[in-house]
């Protein structure tokens, strides 16, 4: 049980319409949310949480009558967390083009009356935050206390830092990169081939073929979740052992010789393929891959990130993984080098942790106790602002 | 064109069946073989190159009227080459279950009368070197000067050393590792669960259908081939570079807000991708991913890799690269222990070179001097002995 107890998600209507990167707009969207703790009443304690990948608005809390419905970062959020909702009024936003309540490729396209499916304009990270900023503008929060994020949720938050210089006092960027290397691009389009050269995509319509583009999302996947864990890590948890094997009786188990699974770690990672696949929509992922290797802030500034953040006016917060290699440590460095460089006040942590690009959504002393830490001086500069 | 000029494969049939580590057996075959140089009086001067995962018994030379067919290792293997043609008899073999002429899944089940196809019996690394080692007693060589091999080709040698100890004099293993980790099982399972999901496989039986699993042979091919390349190499020749950028006249391009190519990392490997799916047998890549995994010889042995190869009479020569990530120099240096802990004589050379595990194929100077310096010993101890 969380200790935010029950939550349940809001919507909100836009019907100006959205000038999106590509030149396309969406003549209207809906935005799914959830918040959590009190807006005060300057409106100076609202804390944006962007999310990551196969995320979504719903960040800490439960949903009544559904017991496994814990929030991705319910261990972060929530009263006398790291982010204490007793303190600060948190905001999660579930971005357009997802498949869980925003306005995505599988609501009805106005202009033909079906599903958008690869019609769907493709958004960027740049694009969220435009959206994330009208929806602030209709709860009435001119500057948040902090924008945050991990993964490409810390994109978000760069993006706000850079976009909307005082909309915030903090920017916390955590296992993130201001742009993709060539490796995570690669990784990205195995993916989405995978995606794109199923059958049941249909082009992107498998809405109306009553299908769904299964086994490219699970392959998808699979070869995604490679990339969170650490090498270390999976050696550590799953090494060679096999599926079958009886290690409590000393039993090594057999190679059976075929295709199906021998390792743990086969069965582990198409358990996770299936799992993604049953919920996940392809669209979205196709989508939301895209954003990720389309940022890149800097392309505006001939590739000078320190001239790029010269435009941000926040204090940062970062901190990133040893074992990441998915966004290392060095990605980080680049973004807290160009900050510095520009006289920005940043808090650099690099946590020694063994999980890899997955350790920002897990528990972890030390990072958690950084956390908290930081949100405790951006609360007692509100307090002092007050 | 080739120093070796034009070569030719022969092909032995064996009419003797061949017990596989799985218990199944295969009741007769053929390997497809090359052979350059000459073989001395007293047969001492045979090295026997192994393959792997993608390549076949034609290591050097051109075939006539096939001016782009040169041999995967002809860089290394010819007249006044590293490998010497000139002193050593070198011969390819391409291994059981392959798709470049040895008995493989795509010839007639002589107990069906039909193509193989998954029905192919799963072939390890030690069946394959049992194998070999029959075409080593029809040409009459009871010991070679050396076994060598890069990556599983390298894993072929090192079964060599301890199946047939007396059978080779040196053992040259290359950028490869006495097991797979579970990141590389879990990069082999993604490629398997790729083309066995592609409706186009049909049980393996596509042979029958008339089509191939392009689809699912392009995605593994796509993600293997990320794993060959450093993260380094592959940001230093693609970036962040888009495909249709004029980056002579400055133009650095445009985003296509699409599904299409946006960057030449993208471009380079769906190239790769398509250009593999041409050639390539679906069933011979998952039997090839599966060897991989299943090679483990310390396993015999309560994974004692120092007691395994306390077997072993060769002499050692091996090679890392430091930016192989694949199999990386760790990998090696535990071969290299538990080798000096039984005392055999190893010369191990970690190259720093940037191009990742596909280094053991490319021309560097350091390494092919190493190994040149290497089979001048080899050679100075072959005339000694005779």
């Amino acid at each position: 049980m969380s200790s935010l107890g029950y939550v349940s998600p809001q919507t909100m209507h836009f019907a100006e319409p959205l000038l999106l990167q590509s030149g396309a707009s969406l003549r209207d969207y809906m935005l799914m949310y959830e918040t959590y703790g009190t807006l005060n009443a300057d409106k100076s304690n609202a804390v944006l949480v962007c999310h990551a990948l196969n995320a979504s608005h719903h960040v800490a809390g439960e949903y009544e009558g559904k017991p496994k419905s814990l929030g991705w970062w319910d261990n972060m959020v929530g009263p006398g967390k790291a982010l204490d909702t007793d303190k600060f009024f948190v905001i999660g936003i579930n971005n357009l083009g997802s498949c869980f309540g925003s306005t995505g490729p599988m609501h009805t396209n106005p202009a033909t009356g079906k599903p958008y499916g690869a019609a769907f304009p493709v958004v960027t990270v740049e694009d969220w935050v435009a959206a994330q900023a009208r929806l602030a503008d209709a709860l009435g929060i001119t500057q948040f206390a902090a924008v945050m994020g991990g993964s490409l949720g810390g994109m978000q938050a760069l993006a706000w830092s850079i976009m909307y210089p005082q909309r915030l006092r903090h920017c916390v960027v955590i296992a993130s990169t201001a742009k993709l290397s060539a490796q995570n691009i690669a990784f990205n389009d195995v993916a989405r081939q995978a995606i794109l050269s199923d059958p049941d995509y249909h082009g992107g319509d498998f809405y109306e073929h009553g299908v769904v583009p299964k086994n490219g999302l699970r392959v998808a996947r699979m070869v995604g979740h490679i990339t969170y864990l650490s090498d270390d890590d999976m050696a550590e948890k799953f090494g060679r052992r096999l599926r079958d094997a009886d290690t409590a009786a000393g039993d090594d188990g057999d190679y059976k010789f075929g295709f199906g699974v021998d390792f743990e770690i086969e069965s582990y990672l198409r358990y996770q393929g299936d799992k993604f696949s049953e919920y996940f929509d392809a669209n979205t992922y196709l989508l939301i891959t895209k954003a990720l290797d389309y940022f890149d802030p800097a392309r505006a500034h001939g590739g000078d990130l320190a001239k790029t953040l010269a435009a941000t006016r926040a204090k940062f917060f970062l901190a990133s993984f040893t074992t990441d290699w998915r966004f290392s440590p060095e990605r980080s460095q680049e973004i807290v080098q160009a900050l510095i460089s520009n006289r920005r006040q940043v808090t650099y942590a690099e946590i020694d942790a063994p999980h890899g690009h997955d350790a920002f959504l897990l528990d972890d002393a030390r990072y958690m106790n950084m956390v908290r830490a930081y949100y405790g001086q951006v609360w007692d500069e509100i307090a002092e602002a007050q």
